[in-house]
């Protein structure tokens, strides 16, 4: 599949690289051509791997990861382009630093405003970079979450999640509970300062 | 044990239960003496159960569970009277639903603050009441979580919750992280609703 990849950080460059050694085409984008940290992850990641501005992404991906800094994500995504995202999975990443203030509309549900004709999925916010595409680093099925509005994008991503080894991936319903997931970054928070650790996950336990 | 109970809901009684049926003297407590649910929980407990009014538990109690709804907690306490939680252990259960208002301190703090001589403990807001003195219902070493300022506080705590089963209780720090595991509320509704039950609960999967 020809997937793009919103963003040069740590998590962008983590999701893009899993991508590429599952055998899909992967464009990084970045907010201008030929950005220094874009262009070292493609040399290194071979050649499945390309990169071009956040509209040349939006233009290549069939599926499109939004890995930027959710305090510019929807800066990013209006670089893209009017309509550049419509039809297209929008799979929404990104976490506030700091927080959202409680009753505010979550980034997820502001980015399905921004972009109405995509077809906007949040997911993997929930755990570090390394986790997000290594699951199996930790014993059992423990969760990631889907919220999304469009139940056949909920199906493909999570088939993408599937591919990355996540055994549990639990449908949270509509866009609307992106909230409760990016809310859950206190609680990771707190647990990474308590157990000194960020690899952990959590696991959803019922009968 | 003397401990009391703050609250005559469903929370309030089955911990109270629980209570009692580990051997402990419990007074649960309310606004009036002769609360009619209060009293018919007492005759269903049995010879180490009784009632009282929120100051009769508050001094009857070396350890006081706040039971109450997060709405009317601050008024139980006042009600409790000035000081009488004074150095006693108080486990705060509650809850706010709908969340609090945008910038405002966890119930957490607040109870901390309006109770400065109090050992507040933020603990088992992360669960149903079922699960809250149950947690062999479902498998393996799930969590339940911590928060306060006093370690020996925590550490009385932490004791009487293994007393319930509970295998993985993690210390998530001072009464602030009360915010975090209040914060969860919104997680568990949607996991509630896309699960269909409420025999769920959360475990922290790390190496």
């Amino acid at each position: 599949m020809n997937i793009a990849v919103l963003g040069t950080g740590s998590v962008g460059a983590t999701i893009a690289s899993k991508l590429v050694s599952l055998g899909h085409d992967v464009m990084m984008g970045s907010r201008t051509a030929g950005n220094e940290k874009a262009v070292a992850w493609a040399q290194a990641a071979g050649a499945r791997a390309r990169t071009g501005t956040f509209a040349d992404a939006a233009g290549f991906g069939e599926v499109v990861f939004n890995c930027t800094k959710g305090g510019a994500s929807l800066e990013a995504l209006r670089a893209a382009g009017d309509g550049a995202l419509d039809g297209k999975v929008l799979v929404d990443v990104s976490n506030s630093i700091p927080p959202l203030p409680p009753g505010s509309a979550s980034l997820g549900e502001q980015i399905q405003q921004a972009c109405p004709g995509a077809r906007v999925v949040k997911a993997l916010n929930t755990m570090n970079a390394a986790m997000m595409v290594d699951p199996g680093q930790l014993p059992g099925a423990h969760a990631v979450f889907v919220s999304g509005n469009d139940a056949g994008a909920k199906a493909q991503v999570t088939a993408i999640l599937q591919s990355f080894g996540w055994r549990d991936v639990i449908d949270l319903g509509d866009i609307t509970t992106a909230r409760q997931v990016e809310a859950y970054l206190g609680l990771w928070l707190a647990l990474w300062k308590s157990l000194g650790t960020m690899a952990f996950n959590i696991a959803i336990v019922r009968r």
